[in-house]
């Protein structure tokens, strides 16, 4: 289609600059640093249970896949605790530390002759053990070895390998194996719980990137608004959002699969995949609902901006998108060392269906609607998650920590008391979901709290989501996104406004 | 960055249109015709072999993968045999065929119920039906009585399964499993062979959406010449690609991993991984080789560009190009139904090692250059490969031929005779690869070819490769892909002429 059809612009007014971001070096340290943090807990951990500070810590990296039984590479991306660890980015490695003298090794796959004509240059083993940092380097046929020289002060050395729940996925992470392992005694207890825990409280380093990562999200958020218009498709604000974040962010990966859902997709939380991808056409009427984030150097970022397709906010919008708002800015207000995240969740849920009833879509006492859980109505999902090397980072049900039932607190992805260092989510939404409204209509307690007629206007809105990802700092808390979030401040940067916004306040109303 | 640094531009010069693409429906028609294919296909041979025509074909769908331990979601793409057969775009599905009646069936995933809040609308069975155009839908977890009914004639139905080799991964395809398949007699020879040739023979709804593909990203690789700069990194013109297909041509996948490669990059044939992430930054003197296809419905393309980053080929480039051109244009125009591939292979050697000896790198009788297998040093890959579903279509090495030995010619992903309807990619190249020619300067038969010191000049000059996808016609071929290949009309595109041009022949040179 040309320039003039569904109103396809090519860029941004030519008085903005399309972009401010520099993509900044890797820094490797941040990966050293992430050894050092990982051996300082495990030797905490074995002294206190009186066991012997010896032995690896031994992880193995991700392999490339094809795509079923075809030569189709599927673009490789590390598997998070090796990347955690090390920061290798190409497939096929192994890592170990020593735990005592915590001298850290790569094993480095060695490459046929022909790669060099079909892959790349092939490295020397310096190259690796310079680029990644590492105090020695082997090729992975040479592993047994090497795990036996770097620990040769016993007859079988113990590996600590990495086996354990993903409280997400409920799936196992797999442990590392080779050919001779049994020549090992192996620990497959151990790491997994100390590893995952380090990785919960993020270093400055780590959170240069993910500040990063949220700055290339943000601009790219702030693209996707001032570009989107009635007419366009769904997928044509993703590749806006794709392109801004690796052309100028470059940022190849995103952190999740991206959801861009106008009109009643809004109210599909997970909306983008194979079966629902992106391809309805925009309504001048709908609300948009994106959530995208770009990774750089494996961290991410996870942002999510509503706004009216029309670039004017109705009524409706205005007060279902302000009753979300004010969850959002009253949980960040609230946010710092000790206070709990189910509070939190809960001050979410209250918040909104406050906002409700002065809407008018609910009636009664808020009291008697939150022990009713009618607050997992209409956000049938967790108020957010920790965020880092993995979209959902591991971490959320520390040993002795119970997924809540109750409806809406069972999908809580952690249910931790806050503590500095911790990157979360704070993502409150309130959708119109048929499959949860009518059973909720037929519910004998729930029923009583829902006007029937005011909530039918709302069939097609779809929903609203807001969300941010936020430090917990030593006495509060740091927002690191970056985007209009007020009515007007939205309305502003579609209508061509820089972001940030030269006016620091709302124009006045016309009279 | 700014819009001043780096060369960047956002758009091309405002007097051209952005895209005069428009992704087409998608005809669901196609895969019924695939599975008719198919069906006559297994008869004959059935008939031939005088064994009974019936039983089931079954073929089982791709499933969607989390990145290793994490609930991540890779973004879903089918597998490609079952793409062929029934279109399907989500995960978790079966299908059969009866060979008796033709009849198809569908075995749908069933839902949880929270599907909807979280992934979309639950569609019924019906809606499955009439979008794939199938005969008969099940649920998946009803499969073994799906089947028994479709069937009913026999105690213990034979199922016919997928498996076989693919001759490019030499993986082996997963065949069809569900609980209670021991209830079933199970046939794992006969079908890949015949539905595999099924594949390699385009009908005209498929070649319609190759040309789609070929259009979409024809187009997108004149918004790369047009956009390249020195001083840009390769992935920002990855990324322009990428966004083009997308936002323009509808294209969300793309037949492979980008190859944006520049300067001595260009020189290995399969960059572009996460080893060697296309993050070299362009400078003024490189040549650049961008390999980079898009797929529509599953159905891809596959071409590459290759042009100065300077928009003005030096005549050292303009020689090396012209060498690929003649090879690539000299095989088009020979091919036709019977013609032997490793003959057009070997005719493409021999066209670049003839221009090698006029541009002065070699010296000596190209024919004995031709016995010494001197072409494979310069262009150690084959000359093209079946395109469709898979980016390397399976069926080249149909049963009864066999892989050469020589070098180069063992590199070859078919040795077929041409015939009507295969849509084959057309890819010489001549690269100057340290790796290849250090060895070939040592062989005492090879050595004597070539001119130490000439060759000296090309040391860091990468390669050149020309690749169009063409479709095998009745009397002749058709080339697919519409991109500037003369010199002249490369240089013509950079500096802003509109493709294709309005003049039809080179400028004439200046007094």
């Amino acid at each position: 289609m040309g320039e003039s059809a569904a109103g396809l612009t090519a860029s941004p007014p030519p008085s903005l600059p399309i972009s401010l971001l520099s993509p900044p070096a890797v820094p490797m340290e941040l990966h050293v640093e992430n050894r050092e943090k990982l051996l300082r807990a495990l030797r905490d951990h074995l002294a206190a249970a009186s066991r012997p500070i010896r032995g690896l810590i031994l992880l193995q990296g991700g392999e490339e896949q094809n795509r079923y039984c075809t030569d189709h590479a599927e673009l490789f991306r590390q598997e998070s605790y090796f990347a955690y660890l090390f920061g290798v980015r190409e497939p096929g490695f192994y890592g170990s530390i020593d735990v005592a003298s915590g001298q850290s090794t790569l094993f480095v796959p060695r490459l046929p002759a022909d790669y060099s004509v079909w892959l790349g240059e092939i490295k020397p083993l310096s190259f690796f053990q310079e680029r990644y940092m590492v105090n020695m380097v082997y090729y992975v046929d040479e592993i047994a070895q090497g795990l036996n020289d770097s620990c040769k002060q016993l007859r079988k050395p113990l590996l600590f390998l990495l086996h354990g729940l993903n409280t997400d996925s409920n799936n196992f992470s797999k442990p590392a194996t080779f050919k001779e392992i049994e020549k090992f005694e192996t620990d497959l207890c151990t790491v997994h719980p100390i590893l995952t825990e380090c990785r919960v409280f993020k270093s400055e380093k780590e959170l240069e990137l993910i500040q990063y990562a949220n700055d290339v999200s943000s601009e790219a958020h702030v693209e996707v608004m001032r570009r989107i218009r009635a007419g366009m498709k769904e997928y044509q604000l993703e590749s806006i959002f794709l392109h801004h974040i690796y052309m100028y962010g470059g940022c190849r990966h995103c952190s999740y699969t991206c959801i861009c859902a106008t009109g009643e997709n809004s109210a599909i939380l997970h909306y983008g995949h194979a079966a629902a991808p992106n391809d309805r056409i925009l309504k001048e009427g709908d609300m948009a609902l994106f959530d995208m984030g770009a990774e750089y150097n494996f961290y991410g970022s996870d942002i999510t901006c509503s706004f009216p397709v029309s670039g004017k906010f109705t009524n409706d919008q205005a007060a279902i998108y302000n009753a979300v708002l004010q969850a959002h800015d009253v949980v960040i207000s609230l946010m710092s060392p000790g206070v709990s995240w189910i509070d939190m969740h809960k001050l979410a849920e209250r918040t909104i269906l406050e906002s409700l009833k002065r809407v008018g879509i609910l009636v009664g006492d808020v009291n008697e609607m939150m022990a009713s859980r009618l607050g997992a109505v209409f956000m049938p999902h967790g108020l957010g998650h920790l965020l880092g090397i993995d979209t959902h980072d591991p971490g959320g049900y520390a040993k002795g920590l119970e997924r809540p039932k109750e409806p809406g607190l069972n999908c809580l992805r952690t249910v931790r008391d806050l503590k500095e260092g911790m990157v979360i989510t704070v993502e409150p939404g309130c959708y119109f979901i048929e499959a949860l409204l009518n059973p909720a209509l037929e519910d004998l307690v729930k029923s009583k709290f829902l006007k029937r007629e005011e909530l039918g206007r709302f069939k097609n809105f779809g929903g609203v989501r807001i969300e941010s990802d936020v430090v917990v700092t030593s006495n509060g808390c740091k927002n690191l996104t970056n985007v209009p979030r007020q009515t007007w401040e939205i309305e502003a940067v579609m209508a061509g406004e820089p972001w940030p916004l030269n006016l620091k306040q709302p124009p006045s109303c016309p009279a």
